[in-house]
């Protein structure tokens, strides 16, 4: 574990991390994160007369646009000129709910983790806002960086 | 269970429910979530020589700007007039990790469990931004609406 | 028909018009417009092997979302709080393209014409980027009101 | 004409296209459009009391604006560092009304026609907005590109 | 002077203060502020062969628009709808330089100080960039609230 | 003195400067202000019951944050990928008052003097909110450039 928190200087004063000097390189991360279900609205989502595509592809739409928000969101972030956003749901009965990834990529100075996971976040909002009149029970869970690459730090993949 | 999902018309298209003829009351909506990482790193946002204050601070200020945002985020939303945004940081060893809360009121037509949950997600991909230099393992989890109050549907209280 | 702007006072500069003193009623504003496009095209869109709705749906949620950000778009243009907006997309295989309507209410001190021309604008620059890789001689055409309902000045519809 | 959509995968899901790989190079978008009025309210913006560049200022600074605001409207567009954009404004007595030309340049790694016809579009409601007081019967037309240059593509140059 | 920090709990933590149990009441807020430059660009932005509108057109403008960004740039500032705004510039060839006036009205729970204090100091900033090639000395000063009422805490009116 | 206005064409139309052919080069630009206030105020802010550093540490958060926003306040200015932000606060009990420092740092190909200025400005305005309920004649002051470097006007460094 790295020595000390990089967004606090040593007086513990809030800053953005200073990287001027660093090289733009090729940047990608993978975020991961569910939203939980009752198996009834689960079937409505998926199977209803209601069109599955609909709430996916708002989320989907939402995800990509909050990705490009990022830096107005998270204070310390820096902003980034991302070169590709992804996002992708799959259903699973077991949980049951859905699982949403996210894949960012830029060619920059610091890396697209909090994006990806802030795209994942914001999809799954969005599947509550438009379910959440059929279920409130709905919660969002096991929001996680899953794979990063770019950078001097090296490729960072999770384990389980 | 509701009949069918308000965001989408009979064909299955997205709008933004009409709620112009109801009348404006008080509404609260409060919403949990949290956020785990290993003891090594929860001990240094706690005790470390780094004050604790300014990781909670900075996600507290983040998640308070984000319920600001929220219909600029999740597509359809309403815009609401914010009369306050409260939220709240526990540390949990046994988590381990950190639990948020964040409390919303308005006097307006419609409730306010997005801007609660949005504050959530925001505060908690904040401490993450703010700690991953450190530790890219850290989960956001268990991001749930757990009571809500106003409005024709009445109180909402989520059991356990 | 009147006599004078109203967004420029006596010596021409400009001014967000003073609205503290109106009462709130219920407000609606239609507005309508057109993106044309080649037959070939329109083809691709609406019985191709891509999914029609996934266009038309992008370009729904685009202008919902334009809709709320009508006032950081349009200089002198009042903050309100939309209780409504929908959008609609209709083939029209002899203009040939798609016909884009919005309607737009809320109760508020002033009307939401922009509301609406905003939102139909913004869908149609979205239909536009979602083809442009396929035909760039697209056109965005008969941006209009057609409807305007609430407040002083009564209902207003266009003729033809 | 191109074979797909290259804002919608195989299936048809949208996406933001990947131009990681692309190389920054220079590029220039332009984009027209008018604005039709009344001979007698075109003739207050630019002959009466009220100084006409009033008007056309505002709608040229909502247009330089509305371009820099590009990515966050248009769903799928990436963020564009522009390096310049300029908007005019030529009266027509024949139309009746307004021609709006807008140029934007940037070094990137994708084209800027939607950030020119973005800033065509908001110029001209802003236009209506300030003058709608006096006639709500504008029209808003003829929005296209004009001419495209760099990146792969080549250059276009739109005929008629 | 009043016992404590609205805007810090007992154990200083930050908050939006709650004014859910307010009444709307009419509210209006003046600010001022300066920006000192040296006469010889004082000369230029009033006399020259540069329109001087357009330098205070568009600080105006930027002044106008700021305000209504308010609650986005002030962590703590309440979303408000603003129901009028306006600036004025006044040469003063003794400071040199120009003040700025703004007033901000509304019908809400809480008043828009911090309106009318963003609109000058966005209007000042604004002018600072259009003349910082000709002269990177200018100075912004000054800048203080002038009148406030509305609510339960009275007129303030600022001596001198 | 330089001999126009870069803003502003020679017809004095308002205008964003073209930036296309010049080179990114490191950039930085440091800005100083500083907020009067009433000694007692000051003592609260600095010596009382209520942490100092929750109003420094939101107006910082604030600051940085604006400094991201630059180019959505101010209409001319162009969006820059800023590398590095940092603000600091020094109490000064002669002034009664605060001075704030900003720094920031690009490698773009414009500078960054106004995303300083601008972070100044808002820091200062988050501290007058937050202490506003104890005292509204707090006076913002003396907001300037102090030091540039990068570009090819080079290093300027403000006297006294």
């Amino acid at each position: 574990m790295a020595a000390s928190f990089t967004h606090l200087d040593e007086e513990g004063r809030v800053r953005m991390v200073d990287i001027t000097s660093k090289e733009p390189t090729v940047r990608e991360a993978r975020a991961e994160g569910a939203i939980r279900m009752s198996p009834e609205l689960l079937d409505m989502v998926v199977c209803g007369k209601v069109p599955k595509g609909n709430v996916f592809e708002t989320a989907r739409i939402a995800g990509i646009m909050a990705a490009k928000k990022t830096a107005d969101l998270i204070p310390l972030c820096h902003p980034l000129q991302l070169t590709a956003v992804s996002l992708d749901f799959t259903v699973d009965r077991k949980l049951p709910g859905v699982h949403i990834t996210a894949i960012v990529r830029t060619t920059d100075r610091t890396g697209v983790e909090m994006e990806a996971l802030t795209a994942v976040s914001v999809a799954a909002l969005t599947v509550y806002d438009m379910c959440k009149a059929l279920d409130k029970t709905m919660t969002i869970d096991q929001i996680r960086l899953v794979y990063k690459s770019g950078g001097k730090s090296g490729v960072f993949v999770r384990d389980g």
